[in-house]
Protein backbone atom coordinates (compact mmCIF):
# COMPACT_ATOMS: atom_id res chain seq x y z
CA UNK A 1 0.00 0.00 0.00
CA UNK A 2 2.17 2.90 -1.58
CA UNK A 3 -0.81 5.33 -1.36
CA UNK A 4 -4.34 5.45 0.36
CA UNK A 5 -7.14 5.84 -1.92
CA UNK A 6 -10.12 6.99 -1.01
CA UNK A 7 -13.84 7.35 -2.44
CA UNK A 8 -16.39 10.64 -1.62
CA UNK A 9 -18.07 8.49 1.06
CA UNK A 10 -14.68 8.52 3.35
CA UNK A 11 -14.95 12.35 3.27
CA UNK A 12 -16.86 14.13 6.34
CA UNK A 13 -15.76 17.80 5.40
CA UNK A 14 -13.78 18.80 1.92
CA UNK A 15 -10.35 18.00 3.79
CA UNK A 16 -11.07 15.77 6.10
CA UNK A 17 -11.42 11.57 5.50
CA UNK A 18 -12.32 8.94 8.03
CA UNK A 19 -10.86 5.38 7.49
CA UNK A 20 -12.60 2.60 9.51
CA UNK A 21 -11.81 -0.46 7.21
CA UNK A 22 -9.77 -2.68 9.10
CA UNK A 23 -7.15 -4.03 6.92
CA UNK A 24 -6.31 -0.38 6.56
CA UNK A 25 -6.09 0.53 9.84
CA UNK A 26 -3.74 -2.45 10.29
CA UNK A 27 -1.68 -1.38 7.54
CA UNK A 28 -0.64 2.10 8.64
CA UNK A 29 -0.60 1.35 12.15
CA UNK A 30 1.76 -1.62 12.03
CA UNK A 31 3.76 -1.61 8.58
CA UNK A 32 3.66 2.31 8.04
CA UNK A 33 4.01 2.91 12.16
CA UNK A 34 2.46 6.12 11.26
CA UNK A 35 1.35 8.66 14.35
CA UNK A 36 -0.68 11.64 14.69
CA UNK A 37 1.08 14.96 12.82
CA UNK A 38 2.68 11.87 9.92
CA UNK A 39 1.80 12.53 5.95
CA UNK A 40 0.40 10.35 4.37
CA UNK A 41 0.05 9.33 0.43
CA UNK A 42 -3.37 9.41 -1.02
CA UNK A 43 -5.33 8.67 -4.16
CA UNK A 44 -8.72 10.23 -4.81
CA UNK A 45 -10.49 7.00 -6.69
CA UNK A 46 -10.65 7.88 -10.02
CA UNK A 47 -9.06 11.16 -9.17
CA UNK A 48 -5.55 12.60 -8.78
CA UNK A 49 -3.06 11.72 -6.19
CA UNK A 50 -2.14 13.83 -3.08
CA UNK A 51 -1.62 13.77 0.21
CA UNK A 52 -2.84 14.61 3.69
CA UNK A 53 -1.75 14.44 7.25
CA UNK A 54 -2.90 12.51 10.17
CA UNK A 55 -5.23 14.53 12.58
CA UNK A 56 -5.61 11.31 15.18
CA UNK A 57 -5.31 7.30 14.96
CA UNK A 58 -6.47 4.43 17.02
CA UNK A 59 -7.87 1.01 16.27
CA UNK A 60 -10.90 2.23 15.07
CA UNK A 61 -10.32 5.03 12.61
CA UNK A 62 -7.59 7.20 11.48
CA UNK A 63 -8.57 11.32 10.56
CA UNK A 64 -7.33 12.60 7.65
CA UNK A 65 -6.90 16.54 7.55
CA UNK A 66 -5.19 19.11 5.10
CA UNK A 67 -6.07 16.53 2.13
CA UNK A 68 -5.11 18.16 -1.45
CA UNK A 69 -4.93 15.82 -4.59
CA UNK A 70 -2.76 18.42 -6.86
CA UNK A 71 -0.82 15.37 -9.21
CA UNK A 72 -1.94 13.25 -11.73
CA UNK A 73 -2.03 9.38 -11.39
CA UNK A 74 -0.06 7.57 -14.00
CA UNK A 75 -0.19 7.55 -17.70
CA UNK A 76 -2.62 4.06 -17.90
CA UNK A 77 -1.27 1.57 -20.06
CA UNK A 78 -2.54 1.28 -23.57
CA UNK A 79 -3.41 -2.41 -23.49
CA UNK A 80 -6.71 -4.86 -22.96
CA UNK A 81 -5.77 -7.91 -21.70
CA UNK A 82 -7.78 -10.91 -22.52
CA UNK A 83 -7.01 -13.88 -19.84
CA UNK A 84 -8.12 -17.45 -19.52
CA UNK A 85 -9.94 -17.46 -16.21
CA UNK A 86 -7.32 -18.18 -14.00
CA UNK A 87 -8.02 -20.47 -11.18
CA UNK A 88 -9.42 -18.04 -8.31
CA UNK A 89 -6.09 -18.33 -5.99
CA UNK A 90 -4.01 -16.76 -8.94
CA UNK A 91 -6.73 -14.68 -10.01
CA UNK A 92 -6.36 -12.80 -7.13
CA UNK A 93 -2.78 -11.66 -7.40
CA UNK A 94 -3.20 -11.14 -11.06
CA UNK A 95 -5.97 -8.55 -11.04
CA UNK A 96 -3.21 -7.42 -8.33
CA UNK A 97 -0.56 -7.48 -10.79
CA UNK A 98 -2.59 -5.90 -13.66
CA UNK A 99 -3.67 -3.15 -11.39
CA UNK A 100 -0.66 -1.91 -10.36
CA UNK A 101 1.07 -1.97 -13.79
CA UNK A 102 -2.09 0.35 -15.75
CA UNK A 103 -4.06 -2.43 -17.11
CA UNK A 104 -7.15 -0.52 -17.09
CA UNK A 105 -9.37 -2.96 -19.42
CA UNK A 106 -9.20 -6.30 -18.50
CA UNK A 107 -11.25 -9.63 -20.22
CA UNK A 108 -11.81 -12.52 -18.00
CA UNK A 109 -12.66 -15.48 -20.40
CA UNK A 110 -13.64 -18.88 -21.08
CA UNK A 111 -11.65 -21.60 -22.38
CA UNK A 112 -11.52 -24.91 -23.25
CA UNK A 113 -9.11 -25.37 -20.59
CA UNK A 114 -10.71 -23.25 -17.70
CA UNK A 115 -11.88 -25.38 -14.96
CA UNK A 116 -16.09 -24.98 -15.11
CA UNK A 117 -15.34 -24.49 -11.18
CA UNK A 118 -12.92 -21.76 -11.99
CA UNK A 119 -16.65 -20.00 -12.40
CA UNK A 120 -18.14 -20.37 -8.89
CA UNK A 121 -15.47 -18.78 -6.90
CA UNK A 122 -16.35 -16.21 -4.67
CA UNK A 123 -13.23 -14.32 -6.17
CA UNK A 124 -15.43 -13.63 -8.94
CA UNK A 125 -18.30 -11.24 -6.73
CA UNK A 126 -17.77 -7.17 -8.06
CA UNK A 127 -16.96 -6.61 -4.49
CA UNK A 128 -14.16 -9.36 -4.18
CA UNK A 129 -12.77 -7.90 -7.90
CA UNK A 130 -12.65 -4.49 -6.87
CA UNK A 131 -11.05 -5.10 -3.09
CA UNK A 132 -8.16 -6.50 -5.39
CA UNK A 133 -8.08 -3.99 -8.32
CA UNK A 134 -7.82 -1.59 -4.91
CA UNK A 135 -4.93 -3.48 -3.56
CA UNK A 136 -3.11 -3.32 -6.56
CA UNK A 137 -3.72 0.41 -7.63
CA UNK A 138 -2.44 1.26 -3.78
CA UNK A 139 0.57 -0.51 -4.47
CA UNK A 140 0.98 0.99 -7.74
CA UNK A 141 0.34 4.58 -7.11
CA UNK A 142 -2.74 4.72 -9.33
CA UNK A 143 -5.99 6.11 -8.79
CA UNK A 144 -7.73 5.38 -12.12
CA UNK A 145 -10.08 1.82 -11.45
CA UNK A 146 -10.01 -0.92 -14.13
CA UNK A 147 -12.93 -2.36 -15.82
CA UNK A 148 -13.21 -6.13 -15.61
CA UNK A 149 -15.50 -8.14 -17.72
CA UNK A 150 -16.57 -11.95 -17.30
CA UNK A 151 -16.89 -13.77 -20.42
CA UNK A 152 -18.23 -16.86 -19.86
CA UNK A 153 -18.67 -18.26 -23.99
CA UNK A 154 -15.26 -18.09 -25.96
CA UNK A 155 -17.04 -18.42 -29.02
CA UNK A 156 -20.12 -15.52 -29.15
CA UNK A 157 -17.40 -13.39 -27.64
CA UNK A 158 -14.65 -14.18 -30.52
CA UNK A 159 -17.06 -13.93 -32.95
CA UNK A 160 -19.57 -11.07 -32.10
CA UNK A 161 -17.66 -8.50 -30.11
CA UNK A 162 -13.97 -8.97 -30.07
CA UNK A 163 -13.27 -7.80 -33.77
CA UNK A 164 -14.81 -4.22 -32.52
CA UNK A 165 -12.45 -4.62 -29.49
CA UNK A 166 -9.55 -5.02 -31.42
CA UNK A 167 -10.12 -2.16 -34.13
CA UNK A 168 -7.75 0.00 -33.22
CA UNK A 169 -5.29 -1.84 -31.90
CA UNK A 170 -2.52 -4.46 -32.75
CA UNK A 171 -3.89 -7.94 -31.12
CA UNK A 172 -1.74 -10.42 -30.09
CA UNK A 173 -2.04 -14.18 -28.67
CA UNK A 174 0.83 -15.57 -26.45
CA UNK A 175 1.26 -18.94 -27.72
CA UNK A 176 4.17 -21.31 -27.33
CA UNK A 177 3.67 -23.30 -30.76
CA UNK A 178 4.29 -20.42 -33.32
CA UNK A 179 7.54 -19.38 -34.71
CA UNK A 180 7.11 -15.33 -34.29
CA UNK A 181 8.24 -13.78 -31.26
CA UNK A 182 6.53 -11.50 -29.36
CA UNK A 183 7.31 -7.95 -30.42
CA UNK A 184 9.19 -5.99 -27.67
CA UNK A 185 8.88 -2.11 -26.48
CA UNK A 186 6.30 -1.34 -29.19
CA UNK A 187 4.33 0.63 -27.19
CA UNK A 188 1.68 0.81 -29.03
CA UNK A 189 -2.56 0.55 -28.40
CA UNK A 190 -2.13 -3.68 -28.20
CA UNK A 191 -4.51 -6.33 -27.28
CA UNK A 192 -3.07 -9.11 -25.44
CA UNK A 193 -4.91 -12.66 -25.38
CA UNK A 194 -2.99 -14.90 -22.88
CA UNK A 195 -4.34 -18.57 -22.34
CA UNK A 196 -4.76 -20.08 -18.84
CA UNK A 197 -2.73 -22.94 -17.51
CA UNK A 198 -2.61 -25.64 -19.96
CA UNK A 199 -2.65 -22.62 -22.82
CA UNK A 200 -5.87 -22.32 -25.10
CA UNK A 201 -6.19 -25.15 -27.18
CA UNK A 202 -5.54 -24.89 -31.31
CA UNK A 203 -9.06 -24.38 -32.12
CA UNK A 204 -9.00 -21.27 -29.80
CA UNK A 205 -5.97 -19.97 -31.32
CA UNK A 206 -7.15 -20.14 -34.66
CA UNK A 207 -10.34 -18.67 -33.85
CA UNK A 208 -8.15 -15.62 -32.69
CA UNK A 209 -6.14 -15.39 -35.89
CA UNK A 210 -9.23 -15.50 -37.88
CA UNK A 211 -10.34 -12.57 -35.54
CA UNK A 212 -7.00 -10.78 -36.21
CA UNK A 213 -4.36 -11.56 -33.65
CA UNK A 214 -0.91 -12.70 -34.29
CA UNK A 215 0.41 -15.60 -32.13
CA UNK A 216 3.43 -14.82 -30.70
CA UNK A 217 5.46 -16.99 -28.92
CA UNK A 218 7.87 -15.55 -25.23
CA UNK A 219 10.40 -18.02 -25.92
CA UNK A 220 11.35 -21.51 -24.62
CA UNK A 221 9.90 -21.70 -21.45
CA UNK A 222 6.76 -22.08 -20.70
CA UNK A 223 5.40 -19.21 -17.95
CA UNK A 224 2.52 -19.02 -15.45
CA UNK A 225 -0.04 -16.59 -16.35
CA UNK A 226 0.83 -14.62 -13.02
CA UNK A 227 4.28 -14.43 -14.39
CA UNK A 228 3.60 -13.98 -18.23
CA UNK A 229 1.54 -10.81 -17.39
CA UNK A 230 4.11 -8.38 -16.13
CA UNK A 231 6.68 -10.18 -18.06
CA UNK A 232 4.60 -9.24 -21.21
CA UNK A 233 4.02 -5.81 -19.93
CA UNK A 234 7.78 -5.20 -19.07
CA UNK A 235 8.48 -6.37 -22.36
CA UNK A 236 6.10 -5.06 -24.51
CA UNK A 237 6.26 -0.68 -23.13
CA UNK A 238 9.00 0.98 -21.67
CA UNK B 1 5.16 -29.07 -14.01
CA UNK B 2 5.55 -28.96 -18.22
CA UNK B 3 8.35 -31.49 -17.78
CA UNK B 4 9.03 -34.29 -15.05
CA UNK B 5 13.05 -33.54 -13.57
CA UNK B 6 14.11 -36.90 -13.19
CA UNK B 7 17.80 -37.23 -11.07
CA UNK B 8 20.25 -40.70 -11.01
CA UNK B 9 18.46 -41.68 -7.80
CA UNK B 10 15.31 -41.75 -9.86
CA UNK B 11 16.55 -44.32 -12.39
CA UNK B 12 16.26 -48.31 -11.70
CA UNK B 13 17.46 -49.38 -15.22
CA UNK B 14 19.59 -47.25 -17.55
CA UNK B 15 16.12 -46.23 -19.36
CA UNK B 16 13.42 -46.51 -16.52
CA UNK B 17 12.46 -44.76 -13.10
CA UNK B 18 10.22 -45.08 -10.72
CA UNK B 19 8.25 -41.79 -8.94
CA UNK B 20 7.60 -42.00 -5.66
CA UNK B 21 7.19 -38.17 -4.84
CA UNK B 22 3.49 -37.80 -3.57
CA UNK B 23 3.05 -34.16 -5.47
CA UNK B 24 4.26 -35.44 -8.16
CA UNK B 25 1.80 -38.73 -8.73
CA UNK B 26 -1.05 -36.78 -8.00
CA UNK B 27 0.09 -34.19 -10.63
CA UNK B 28 0.58 -36.81 -13.11
CA UNK B 29 -2.80 -38.60 -12.41
CA UNK B 30 -4.94 -35.84 -11.73
CA UNK B 31 -3.48 -32.66 -13.49
CA UNK B 32 -2.14 -34.70 -16.62
CA UNK B 33 -4.82 -37.31 -16.18
CA UNK B 34 -2.14 -39.67 -17.99
CA UNK B 35 -2.71 -43.47 -18.11
CA UNK B 36 -0.05 -46.25 -19.27
CA UNK B 37 0.99 -45.79 -22.19
CA UNK B 38 1.35 -41.97 -22.90
CA UNK B 39 4.52 -40.30 -22.80
CA UNK B 40 5.71 -37.74 -20.37
CA UNK B 41 8.01 -34.63 -21.47
CA UNK B 42 10.84 -35.37 -18.98
CA UNK B 43 14.22 -33.75 -18.04
CA UNK B 44 17.61 -34.53 -16.46
CA UNK B 45 18.86 -32.26 -13.30
CA UNK B 46 21.60 -30.50 -14.43
CA UNK B 47 20.97 -32.11 -17.78
CA UNK B 48 19.13 -32.48 -21.13
CA UNK B 49 15.39 -32.66 -21.75
CA UNK B 50 13.99 -35.84 -23.53
CA UNK B 51 10.87 -38.09 -22.56
CA UNK B 52 9.86 -41.43 -22.20
CA UNK B 53 6.67 -43.86 -21.73
CA UNK B 54 4.29 -44.51 -18.58
CA UNK B 55 4.80 -48.36 -18.43
CA UNK B 56 2.55 -48.76 -15.05
CA UNK B 57 0.77 -46.20 -12.63
CA UNK B 58 -1.04 -46.05 -9.57
CA UNK B 59 -1.20 -44.41 -6.30
CA UNK B 60 2.16 -45.47 -5.21
CA UNK B 61 3.77 -44.92 -7.78
CA UNK B 62 4.55 -44.38 -11.57
CA UNK B 63 7.14 -46.45 -13.66
CA UNK B 64 8.59 -44.57 -16.57
CA UNK B 65 10.21 -46.69 -19.14
CA UNK B 66 11.92 -45.81 -22.75
CA UNK B 67 13.48 -42.78 -21.39
CA UNK B 68 15.91 -40.73 -23.55
CA UNK B 69 17.40 -37.04 -23.14
CA UNK B 70 17.76 -36.08 -26.66
CA UNK B 71 17.51 -31.72 -26.30
CA UNK B 72 19.46 -29.03 -24.92
CA UNK B 73 17.50 -26.87 -22.38
CA UNK B 74 16.98 -23.45 -23.05
CA UNK B 75 20.11 -21.36 -22.22
CA UNK B 76 20.11 -20.02 -19.02
CA UNK B 77 19.85 -15.69 -18.91
CA UNK B 78 23.25 -13.94 -18.63
CA UNK B 79 21.79 -12.34 -15.44
CA UNK B 80 22.71 -12.44 -11.82
CA UNK B 81 19.89 -11.82 -9.04
CA UNK B 82 20.16 -9.46 -5.31
CA UNK B 83 17.13 -10.20 -3.76
CA UNK B 84 16.39 -8.09 -0.52
CA UNK B 85 15.04 -11.33 1.29
CA UNK B 86 11.44 -11.23 0.52
CA UNK B 87 8.68 -12.13 2.98
CA UNK B 88 8.26 -16.45 3.08
CA UNK B 89 5.44 -16.61 1.05
CA UNK B 90 6.46 -14.12 -1.45
CA UNK B 91 10.10 -15.78 -1.55
CA UNK B 92 8.34 -19.51 -2.44
CA UNK B 93 7.22 -17.79 -5.44
CA UNK B 94 10.13 -15.43 -6.30
CA UNK B 95 12.21 -18.45 -6.09
CA UNK B 96 9.65 -20.59 -8.65
CA UNK B 97 9.51 -17.66 -10.99
CA UNK B 98 13.64 -17.08 -11.32
CA UNK B 99 13.72 -20.40 -12.12
CA UNK B 100 10.97 -20.56 -14.70
CA UNK B 101 12.60 -17.20 -16.23
CA UNK B 102 15.87 -19.10 -16.69
CA UNK B 103 17.89 -16.90 -13.77
CA UNK B 104 20.59 -18.99 -12.64
CA UNK B 105 22.46 -17.25 -9.97
CA UNK B 106 20.16 -16.04 -6.80
CA UNK B 107 21.70 -13.66 -4.13
CA UNK B 108 19.03 -13.35 -1.30
CA UNK B 109 20.56 -10.35 0.91
CA UNK B 110 19.80 -8.42 4.45
CA UNK B 111 18.74 -4.92 4.36
CA UNK B 112 17.80 -2.24 6.52
CA UNK B 113 14.02 -3.14 5.46
CA UNK B 114 14.41 -6.67 5.85
CA UNK B 115 12.48 -8.01 8.75
CA UNK B 116 14.94 -9.77 11.09
CA UNK B 117 12.34 -12.82 11.19
CA UNK B 118 12.67 -13.77 7.22
CA UNK B 119 15.66 -15.49 7.78
CA UNK B 120 14.41 -17.54 10.57
CA UNK B 121 11.80 -18.91 7.95
CA UNK B 122 11.96 -22.75 7.29
CA UNK B 123 11.27 -21.90 3.41
CA UNK B 124 15.04 -20.99 3.41
CA UNK B 125 16.56 -24.90 4.34
CA UNK B 126 18.47 -25.95 1.67
CA UNK B 127 15.67 -28.51 1.22
CA UNK B 128 12.82 -25.88 0.77
CA UNK B 129 15.00 -23.72 -1.62
CA UNK B 130 15.68 -26.80 -3.71
CA UNK B 131 11.96 -27.87 -4.14
CA UNK B 132 10.84 -24.07 -5.26
CA UNK B 133 13.81 -24.04 -7.73
CA UNK B 134 12.44 -27.66 -9.04
CA UNK B 135 8.69 -26.36 -9.10
CA UNK B 136 10.02 -23.29 -11.51
CA UNK B 137 12.28 -25.42 -13.60
CA UNK B 138 9.49 -28.10 -14.37
CA UNK B 139 6.96 -25.07 -15.07
CA UNK B 140 9.52 -23.38 -17.41
CA UNK B 141 10.88 -26.31 -18.91
CA UNK B 142 14.26 -26.50 -18.07
CA UNK B 143 17.07 -28.81 -16.15
CA UNK B 144 19.75 -26.65 -15.11
CA UNK B 145 19.35 -25.70 -10.63
CA UNK B 146 19.79 -22.13 -10.14
CA UNK B 147 22.18 -21.79 -7.23
CA UNK B 148 21.08 -19.41 -4.22
CA UNK B 149 23.49 -17.79 -1.36
CA UNK B 150 21.80 -16.14 1.73
CA UNK B 151 23.84 -13.34 2.43
CA UNK B 152 23.03 -12.20 6.42
CA UNK B 153 25.36 -9.22 6.35
CA UNK B 154 25.01 -6.09 3.63
CA UNK B 155 27.96 -4.32 4.23
CA UNK B 156 30.38 -6.62 4.01
CA UNK B 157 28.94 -8.09 0.96
CA UNK B 158 28.72 -5.49 -0.64
CA UNK B 159 32.50 -3.81 0.35
CA UNK B 160 34.40 -7.53 0.18
CA UNK B 161 32.42 -9.81 -2.94
CA UNK B 162 30.09 -7.41 -4.45
CA UNK B 163 33.37 -5.76 -7.05
CA UNK B 164 34.41 -9.33 -8.02
CA UNK B 165 31.14 -10.42 -8.68
CA UNK B 166 29.89 -8.02 -10.87
CA UNK B 167 33.22 -7.52 -12.71
CA UNK B 168 32.31 -8.67 -16.18
CA UNK B 169 28.60 -7.33 -15.89
CA UNK B 170 26.58 -4.22 -16.22
CA UNK B 171 25.19 -4.16 -12.64
CA UNK B 172 21.59 -2.31 -12.26
CA UNK B 173 19.55 -1.57 -9.18
CA UNK B 174 16.09 -0.92 -9.35
CA UNK B 175 15.52 2.05 -7.37
CA UNK B 176 12.10 4.63 -7.78
CA UNK B 177 14.23 7.77 -6.77
CA UNK B 178 16.29 8.15 -9.80
CA UNK B 179 16.14 10.20 -13.41
CA UNK B 180 17.78 7.14 -15.30
CA UNK B 181 15.61 4.55 -16.52
CA UNK B 182 16.17 0.65 -17.12
CA UNK B 183 17.40 -0.02 -20.54
CA UNK B 184 15.62 -2.19 -22.57
CA UNK B 185 16.33 -5.58 -24.38
CA UNK B 186 19.99 -5.02 -23.74
CA UNK B 187 20.87 -9.11 -23.78
CA UNK B 188 23.73 -7.85 -21.73
CA UNK B 189 25.51 -9.83 -18.90
CA UNK B 190 23.53 -8.36 -16.19
CA UNK B 191 24.01 -8.22 -12.53
CA UNK B 192 20.36 -6.81 -10.81
CA UNK B 193 19.90 -5.95 -7.52
CA UNK B 194 16.02 -4.86 -5.99
CA UNK B 195 14.87 -4.11 -2.88
CA UNK B 196 13.05 -5.71 -0.44
CA UNK B 197 9.36 -4.35 0.01
CA UNK B 198 9.71 -0.75 0.68
CA UNK B 199 12.97 -0.64 -0.90
CA UNK B 200 16.86 -0.22 -0.39
CA UNK B 201 17.32 2.73 2.00
CA UNK B 202 19.67 5.72 0.46
CA UNK B 203 22.35 4.18 2.47
CA UNK B 204 22.49 1.09 0.96
CA UNK B 205 21.78 2.45 -2.68
CA UNK B 206 24.91 4.34 -2.38
CA UNK B 207 26.99 1.68 -0.98
CA UNK B 208 25.99 -0.35 -4.70
CA UNK B 209 26.43 2.69 -6.52
CA UNK B 210 29.70 3.34 -4.98
CA UNK B 211 30.39 -0.59 -6.30
CA UNK B 212 29.51 0.32 -9.73
CA UNK B 213 25.64 0.13 -9.86
CA UNK B 214 23.73 2.09 -11.85
CA UNK B 215 19.83 3.32 -9.74
CA UNK B 216 17.36 3.06 -12.82
CA UNK B 217 13.96 3.13 -12.00
CA UNK B 218 10.75 1.56 -13.87
CA UNK B 219 8.67 4.22 -14.03
CA UNK B 220 5.68 5.51 -11.45
CA UNK B 221 4.66 2.56 -10.52
CA UNK B 222 5.84 0.85 -7.23
CA UNK B 223 5.75 -2.72 -8.27
CA UNK B 224 5.73 -5.79 -5.96
CA UNK B 225 9.07 -7.57 -5.89
CA UNK B 226 6.88 -10.65 -7.43
CA UNK B 227 5.73 -8.93 -10.16
CA UNK B 228 9.06 -6.45 -10.51
CA UNK B 229 11.24 -9.37 -11.38
CA UNK B 230 9.34 -11.38 -14.36
CA UNK B 231 8.78 -7.41 -15.40
CA UNK B 232 12.36 -6.83 -15.57
CA UNK B 233 13.44 -9.75 -16.87
CA UNK B 234 11.03 -9.14 -20.00
CA UNK B 235 12.40 -5.91 -20.30
CA UNK B 236 15.81 -6.63 -20.21
CA UNK B 237 16.06 -9.96 -22.77
CA UNK B 238 14.52 -10.52 -25.63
Amino acid sequence: MNIILLTAADFCTSDQAVITNQYRLEHIRNIHNAQTGDRLKLGLLNGHLGQGRILSIDSKQITIGDIVFDRAPPAPLPLTLLLGLPRPKMLKRILQTAATLGVKKIYLINSYRVEKSYWQTPWLTPDAIHEQLILGLEQGCDTHLPEVTLVKRFKPFVEDELPALIKNSRALVAHPYTSHSCPAQTGENLTLAVGPEGGFIPYEVNMLEQCGFEAVHLGERIMRVETAVPYLIGRLYS
